[in-house]
């Protein structure tokens, strides 16, 4: 698969996280891009989402660069608007670039003051190792709790030849799916106008991103990119663009699972599925409450086939069906029909749950035809782990 | 501290549940009683919710004896509706009082049919046994993963002598604080009429069941009952309203609380005091997503003082407020002022942490005066433990 063109990485340890492992990383692109984002919902928002947001609108939707770190999510911190500030100025004088075309982007610990001098230093040996081909190494050093690196290409074709994208997201623990969760970055060598960017990223964000929770808390620091540089040399034409879309929509929903795969204390990654709700909305409604719902996550990493807290997930989600007219399969197999209990051996299920990939379907009979796919995982006591002492 | 006059209580072991422990019990008032309940708001219901929803319709609000069962939720069962008719109806036969002053509650594992038999069958043992001093044998048998019965007490002066509350209540999982959560009885001998009982318990459920959380999910067997019998001869008058409905308050926030702290596999309970909030209803709000959010709870596990968590939630709980007013505390100790890190001792706080009693003081300063305290509960290895295997 190749890379979109026109796109270079680099990452470097700038000693910002304690392990010795890559912590700063950039993403150019050759000539001026078209970019759209979506960022957190959060009322407390970091101090590079308020810059990026801030950059996109005075650059009218152009970006030249992206600089993330890993280990520090600069958020709710004393000098955190000037830490932001200052290391997209120096990266902005080494590239020769506007400072509205470089986005800046955290994640990491919240609340602890994190020293622009480490970035600003680390600077001309990030730039020089600038390369085609070290987006895997960027890949990896955005990472935190993240067990594995999360990445997604596609290759599209469109009138006049083929266009490219490549994307890749951190996340592992503070997942919830309202909104951009995490971070991750979607890059394409397509030309897109700029006014089809951002209903194009709201619609894929909303099938993929939107559809994913670990453990429904919600990021301070969310972002997710879409950068079209046009470096193919071909441009969206109306024809190809549902094709385009199709595919940006596929890389985002496979991002997003991994992303639930790799679940903070995560076993198995569970994929919901409902279908014949009133409204694709109410079906997404009812995924969202199986998704979060603890006690369905625990019954997964138990491999038991508890349907009645699924029903009960359903039932408490807001949306409205009848419970009488629901059937619930785990692993294919059916565990509820029409509201009640179904034949099935326990035994030979509880074997099939104990699979790495757990598929929960939804099935309201009747004139419905609204439906939804969400991404889980189990909530096992890693999970616990993780979290009880993150900070120390 | 002596019981409301004029109820009688029972328990016995029908063989519901696999370990032999009571798991069925009987409340009666001696006179017919005013009632009122509150009950889940999940679409799924069980069928004793269903039927004891229309008893106090039909009876308009009068009963005489409530019947409940733990080991098996009576929910999504093909036979639940007549088990639950089938059981009222043995039992009414045998107190000789009319078919709706009895109401029925379940409380167990979700689609698995119950044998009305093994009930019918254990009646005349049960209301044998009813007596004056059984309330704590009750309070026991309607536990499930409950480590400890939850029980709460209040004797109030009224115009022309004292009238006295008794409340129990169970639950530990499935605990989500947007209505009654779990079972929750409240007795009292003082004599109110049905006007004010409705709104009376309204108001004490929104201080109390709703604003407590183990895991956000919603039961589907939720029920909260005030029953009033007037044995204590005494009626509450206007000038005794308030003082009784604060009494009550009391006695539902105390056993609410209980529920937190026997959360299941918890190891802390967590009291949540937000204040300076626009108003009441955005204070709980902010309240509520605190004490929701995993990751606070594996935290506080861990006795890490990650206040960053505790904003964060604060910042999508939906409640708008400038971050940069907020202090949080930890056990009295300040760990963010003004919406940045303040300085504290780790160490000191980290030991004050381990206590089984986690307090965090959200405070907003300005002209807000919106407050309201909220329950919860660590989230350790435990919850997964007790949940991963609950059916098998």
């Amino acid at each position: 698969m190749t890379l979109p063109l026109g796109f270079r990485y680099a990452s470097i340890y700038a000693r910002i996280r304690k392990v010795k492992k890559d912590d700063l990383a950039l993403i150019v692109s050759d000539t001026t891009a078209h970019a759209a984002a979506t960022f957190t919902t959060n009322l407390v928002q970091a101090a590079p989402v308020r810059l990026a947001r801030k950059h996109l609108r005075t650059s009218r939707g152009t970006l030249r660069a992206i600089l993330v770190n890993a280990g520090n999510a600069n958020c709710a911190t004393r000098t955190g608007d000037a830490v932001a500030l200052e290391t997209c100025q120096a990266l902005a004088a080494h590239l020769g670039v506007p400072l509205d075309q470089i986005l800046p982007a955290s994640t990491g610990v919240i609340g602890v003051e994190m020293d622009a001098r480490k970035i600003v230093r680390a600077l001309p040996g990030l730039v020089r190792r600038l390369s085609e081909d070290r987006f895997q190494d960027v890949a990896e050093a955005i990472l935190t709790t993240d067990l594995v690196p999360k990445t997604s290409f596609a290759e599209i074709s469109v009138h006049g030849g083929s266009v490219r994208i490549a994307g890749m997201t951190k996340g592992s623990g503070m997942i919830h799916p309202r909104m951009a969760t995490t971070l991750g970055f979607l890059m394409t060598d397509a030309a897109i106008a700029p006014s089809f960017l951002k209903p194009m990223l709201a619609a894929v964000t909303e099938l993929s991103y939107n559809r994913l929770t670990v453990d429904g808390d919600t990021s301070t620091n969310d972002m997710l990119l879409l950068a079209a540089n046009g470096a193919s040399g071909l441009t969206l034409d109306p024809e190809s663009r549902e094709g385009f879309q199709q595919a940006l929509t596929h890389v985002a929903q496979d991002l997003a699972s991994q992303i639930a795969k790799d679940g903070e204390g995560a076993r198995k990654r569970i994929t919901i599925q409902v279908s014949g709700a009133r409204t694709d909305q109410d079906a997404a409604q009812i995924a969202r409450a199986i998704a979060n719902s603890p006690l369905v996550k625990t019954a997964i990493a138990g491999s038991d086939a508890n349907w009645g807290r699924i029903l009960s997930a359903a039932g408490y989600s807001g949306a409205t069906f009848n419970p009488s007219r629901v059937d619930i399969a785990l692993q294919g197999m059916l565990v509820c029909h029409e509201g009640l209990a179904a034949a099935f051996s326990e035994a030979t299920l509880k074997k099939q749950l104990d699979a790495p990939e757990c598929f929960i379907q939804f099935r309201i009979s009747g004139k419905g035809t609204g439906s939804a796919r969400f991404w889980s995982c189990d909530l096992t006591e890693g999970y616990i782990r993780i979290n009880a002492s993150y900070r120390t």
